[in-house]
């Protein structure tokens, strides 16, 4: 039994978040909550889910599953997370895409880099 | 330049975080802005800035560098956090450790596994 | 453009491996080669490709298709590698699981880990 | 102990590898030899320790101290490694960079999708 947690815990127990989100979330205008919403997504995704629903989420998160709801509408309105349609074998799904979210980040950085690269050759 | 940007994100562009965290932190009572920050904890020693300041953390955060400090005091008091006297070649510096958060998720995930098992050997 | 690749950049360039895979391949009686192609079979799994070919994983490594079988074959044999039946909406298909691998590795770290209390205690 | 295990298992358990170097190290030119030696090297350099000795690395791998140090002396003259030198608070010390193996996955990696991307326009 024991074994059979230390193996999971040596092959499943972590997941892989983005730096830039963790060092940009706040620049892009996310709250903690916000953030953490999306790294849920990601994490669900990144596990083979790719549409948990408000309840999923909820389970994890200080919010209910109508807070999320509304949170994830927003979320979506504001450009950080979309939904896609999908047809594997004529069945159809749903699944959230978070390139949204890292477009930004990859443009934000780029930006920030370039800027400081200009600023250092001026001195 | 845009080379190095390239291979900046292929190496460095990843932060490991515990699965276990981002599925219990709620049950464990805290957050989405409590566990924000000890994920920024989290993410500073693993890029070996092992006592990141309350101005450190709230650049990145929704909250003043003084709310940081009472979060960081509260998650002390609440056991989720310690503060390590070190000393290495005669200098004497301060880190955090999330030894006492990391026991809570392997305990409450321990207890969780082991009543799973027994409800199914009733079944 | 560039924009793609960085974007893929920063979410999909790591695969995590066990420490203890690298740390213990060569104990468990493993060569770099035999190791690898493990490395390889675990990757292609993390990226949801459950059954690579033999042709899939020689186009990365330095063998042949035809030692790629032999290799997986005798991985099979000596306990490191399982093929698993599944059955999905009536879709037969085949898996590689390397259960058997992350078993050996944890009953190897428990053991020396075991062993090492016993000896500083008897100190 | 066994918490202690499971604590260091959820926390420390994987290495982030680049999915590129697992993809391209054979089209570089590197064996399966070459490409563990750099990722032990790698390996190491992440959990804070910059200079592995021959002896460090052959104490995982199916090779001699002699043999590693050949591998290593090989793999700098070759351009995948270089060796930094250092001074910290007059502390002199010596590290590994794996700056030219990254660039080289990148040059080949931004070459591909290039080359790619003018394909699919000609069609």
């Amino acid at each position: 039994m024991e074994k059979k947690i230390m193996m999971d815990l040596m092959v499943n127990s972590n997941v892989m978040i983005p730096s830039l989100l963790l060092e940009n979330y706040y620049m892009l205008g996310l709250n903690e909550e916000e953030c953490m919403l999306l790294i849920h997504v990601h994490s669900f995704i990144s596990k083979g889910n790719y549409f948990p629903t408000p309840d999923d989420l909820a389970e994890r998160m200080s919010c209910t599953p109508a807070q999320c709801a509304d949170h994830l509408r927003r979320l979506v309105q504001n450009g950080f997370l979309n939904i896609e349609q999908r047809t594997d074998n004529q069945i159809y799904s749903e699944a959230y895409t978070l390139e949204p979210l890292w477009e930004k980040l990859i443009v934000h950085h780029y930006q920030k880099t370039t800027d400081q690269q200009h600023a250092e050759q001026e001195v």
